[in-house]
């Protein structure tokens, strides 16, 4: 495929995330617009040369002209109306999202009837900031991009998908909604609360525990910095698989508690601990390379794979 | 002060901070020798041309006839040995050390009758690495570095680990023991007990999970890698302020899980979460300038000012 081959974008949302996409699809080679809420996001995204328009339909209809692939890029509590648009103005485009929970995003597409068209993504990256003026091109290099391969799932929408975010510059991880949004609990949403904890509890100790604040209380609270809107917005979606990995958590810590009071030990924990950020360090990626989409079984092969910690690296 | 009037420094364990003391001090100008227990250990420092020797007598002897100032630079579990050591080889010399807790050290210090000589320190500086391999002689510059201000803390050893401490690039926060302790139960070693949760958290989703895991979860994580020996010597001896703070925390995350539960809501955590982040973001150090060691009152005074967020910059 060369350049002029690479279908039409429309970016919904030109935040952190919508606009970075924005940013990479069109340094890709892609003819990409957006649409942004607020005059201001869309007149920053302007004044760098964007193309990102203040009114929903006006995007719309030309993605609709143009058979566009469209990508929704807001947070989860704003998915429902611009799906009630798309329905409206372009219900026969490709359809993906950047959301950071899947299967609340997919049942809200299935209200709207789009299911056909449909499949979930979510990129894994992001930083603290938020907004057009935190936007970059390269946010997505090197990062995991995840791609619904869940059951009626179609070829053509996801080889689109797929090709988008490699020609961004991540690799896909194939992957079912409940076991993404299982997962994201665990490594990104887990993360966030705990972060927001510890950075109360350094507060709690006032100027001087601020003052002595190192390395390892500035990255456990990084997150933190994250705007609650935002943080609430990303974590209370995916409230069942939080809930369960939250609780997880409470009994190892409780069990810490109990023995270092008991046993001024905090082995167990350290030892398991030590031993499950090895794993992490040492998990190796490996490529996909003998599924073709649209072969026999190939949603639950990918699945599979992808589970394994299989990702692909090279458009079909 | 020229540099040759320095005093001579004798750093007992050449590990991360002790080797990084070593290195430090020398870049600096003074006359500095080592001590490390591992021959492996004192041999690598030896490659890299440094005065490091297995023979802790040794050490000490030279110590005592150059009337150095002597750094513990020791996990706590071993403090006590080096202590016993001291007191034969060296008792009349100056004495501090960078172990992670105070009051613990200052105890075994007192037990060995060598209180009048002795000011605790605590470097906040580190990284998950270990070892001389991973020393650096730039690790405390722009680092704050914590001096007991005690009662009955004498002025002359007081004001040689304070340059000491500013030659090393530091800044000096003056706080007594006590509160030392329980300002790092909450900005270091809680850091570390929730850093190895979420890491055991993550890895027990397996590979898919491992393979979504971005920036939230490697900085979350990132001091789960640090040796599980090391941390529990930097913990388990602050086990009670540590009690406390975990207490605490285990309240917020279950009152976090209660809201998510019946109101699916974490707007109490995030919204007080991201004000304390806000917090440590916009805390500014302020110098102390007008209280000079020896003055009446002056260590009550320090004390006072490190709570407010003082360091000393400069030498008196």
């Amino acid at each position: 495929m060369t350049s002029t081959e690479k279908a039409s974008v429309c970016v919904l949302g030109t935040g952190l995330i919508g606009g970075s996409l924005l940013r990479a699809a069109v340094g890709a080679g892609y003819d990409a617009w957006g649409y942004n809420r607020s005059p201001a996001g869309a007149q920053a995204a302007q004044a760098d040369g964007f193309d990102v328009t203040e009114e929903l339909p006006t995007a719309l209809t030309r993605a609709a002209a143009a058979d566009a692939l469209i990508v929704l890029a807001v947070p989860m509590p704003a998915v429902g109306h611009l799906l009630s648009a798309v329905a409206t103005f372009a219900p026969d485009c490709d359809l993906t999202d950047v959301v950071s929970v899947k299967a609340p995003v997919a049942e809200a597409v299935r209200k709207e009837g789009l299911s056909a068209r449909y499949v979930g993504g979510h990129p894994m990256a992001g930083t603290a900031e938020s907004g057009w003026g935190a936007t970059d091109s390269d946010l997505f290099l090197d990062a995991v991009w995840a791609v619904g391969v869940d059951e009626g799932t179609h070829v053509e929408p996801w080889t689109r998908v797929v090709r988008l975010a490699l020609d961004c510059g991540s690799v896909v991880v194939p992957v079912v909604a409940a076991e993404h949004d299982r997962a994201v609990a665990r490594i990104s949403h887990l993360p966030h609360v705990l972060a927001e904890a510890l950075a109360l509890a350094g507060a709690s100790g006032g100027e001087l525990a601020l003052g002595l604040a190192a390395g390892s209380f500035r990255d456990g609270t990084r997150v933190a910095g994250t705007a609650p809107d935002l943080v609430r917005a990303i974590c209370e979606p995916n409230s069942d698989a939080l809930l369960a990995v939250l609780e997880e958590t409470l009994t190892v810590l409780g069990a810490a508690r109990d023995s270092l009071r008991a046993n001024n030990s905090l082995a167990d924990l350290v030892a398991a601990g030590h031993d499950a950020r090895q794993r992490y360090e040492t998990a190796r990626r490996w490529e996909i390379t003998d599924i073709r989409p649209g072969d026999h079984n190939w949603l639950a092969n990918l699945r599979d794979a992808g589970q394994r910690g299989g990702v692909i690296t090279r458009p079909a």
